[in-house]
C-alpha cells in the first residue's frame, strides 16, 4: 500500500549535509535546521530529532524535453555525487494555478522557447548536476523538490543560473520559492 | 502529512455502484469485486468488507492537450453525473517502460499525431464523459485509471470508443488494463 517512489527531504539535527544557509526567495519561508537527510522512503517526524520540515517527492517521466534536448542534457550531464561536488542546493517550488490550468504547449512555450529553460542551462552542465522532483499529485506544500550538486570553485556559476532563471518568463509562474544551501559532511 | 488529493477506487461488497462485469484486456486480471465505492480519501482495506482492490489516483494538470484541442473539448464535453448516466466503466492501465523513458515530443506524437487519442474521442463528448486519474507517480500498480459515464442507451458507441483506441499505435505501449462494467445503483 505504500508509495515506493517517495523521496524524503528531512531537515532536522541529523543528516549528511550540513545546513550552510536559508534563503526564503518568494512567498512564505520554511522553517530552520542544521542538517538534512534524503531518505529513499516514506518517513514520518518522529523518527528525527527537531524536525524543521519533510518534503517528500518522487522521480517522474519528463515532461517538457524533447528528443533533440535530451540527447543534449545526456551527452553533457554528469550526474550527482560526484567525488568534487562538495556542495548541494535544494530548491522547493511552487506555481500558480494560472500555470497548472495552461495546456501543456502553452507551458512548453513559457518554459523553453520563452524562457530557454533548458537552452540556457546546457553550459552548466559539465560542472552542475541536478535531478527534478515532482511532489504535486503528493498533495505537498510545494510541487517541486530541485537538487543541485557542484563543487565550491562553481558556487558563482550557481548563483548566475539561479539568478537568470528566476528573471525568467517561467519565474512570473512560481508563487513559493525558497534555497537552501549545503555542505556535505566529510566524516 | 496525508495526501488529500487521493482519490480511493474500492472494490468491495459496498458503495454506490453495482459491478456488472470485470473483463482483463492484456496483462495481469484484477480480482473480482461486487461494488465500487469512490472516496476522495486515502483509505485502508479494513474499512471495507471483501475488498478485491483499492486503487489511489489524483486528478492532475493535463499533459498532452493543446490550448485548441482543450476549447473543443470543453465546449462538447458535458461532465460527469449527468441524470441519464446510468453506466459507468472503470480502465484501469499500465504502460511500458519504453512508454515512460519516451521524451515529450515522442508521446505526444504516439498519442496523437498517430493515434488520434483526442480527436477520435470528439464525436463521443456529447454523450460519454471521461475523468482522467492519474496513480504512476504513487507508486501504484497502475499508471492510470480512466472513468467514463454514460447512458445505457450509449452502451454500443462506447464499445466502438474503446476497441478504436485499442488498435491505435498508443495501445502497443499498453501492458495491463482491465475493464470494469459498473450500473449506478437506484435507491
Amino acid at each position: 500500500m505504500a508509495n515506493h517512489k517517495i523521496i524524503s527531504f528531512v531537515g532536522s539535527d541529523q543528516g549528511a549535509w550540513d545546513i550552510a544557509a536559508i534563503e526564503r526567495i518568494s512567498g512564505n519561508p520554511i522553517n530552520m535546521a542544521s542538517r538534512l537527510s534524503i531518505l529513499k522512503q516514506n518517513v514520518s517526524p518522529g523518527e528525527f530529532g527537531n524536525v524543521g520540515w519533510i518534503f517528500k517527492a518522487v522521480i517522474s517521466n519528463i515532461r517538457y524535453t524533447t528528443r533533440s534536448e535530451k540527447t543534449e542534457l545526456d551527452r553533457d550531464g554528469r550526474g550527482l555525487n560526484q567525488p568534487e561536488f562538495d556542495c548541494a542546493v535544494m530548491i522547493p517550488i511552487k506555481k500558480s494555478d494560472t500555470w497548472w490550468a495552461m495546456t501543456q504547449d502553452e507551458r512548453r512555450k513559457v518554459f523553453e522557447e520563452d524562457s530557454r529553460h533548458i537552452a540556457m542551462s546546457m553550459p552548466y552542465l559539465p560542472f552542475i548536476s541536478r535531478q527534478l522532483h515532482h511532489s504535486r499529485d503528493l498533495g505537498e506544500e510545494f510541487d517541486f523538490i530541485t537538487w543541485f550538486e557542484f563543487s565550491s570553485v562553481h558556487v558563482h556559476a550557481f548563483d548566475k543560473l539561479c539568478s537568470t532563471l528566476r528573471r525568467s518568463k517561467e519565474w512570473e509562474f512560481v508563487t513559493r520559492e525558497s534555497e537552501v544551501r549545503l555542505r556535505r559532511i566529510v566524516v
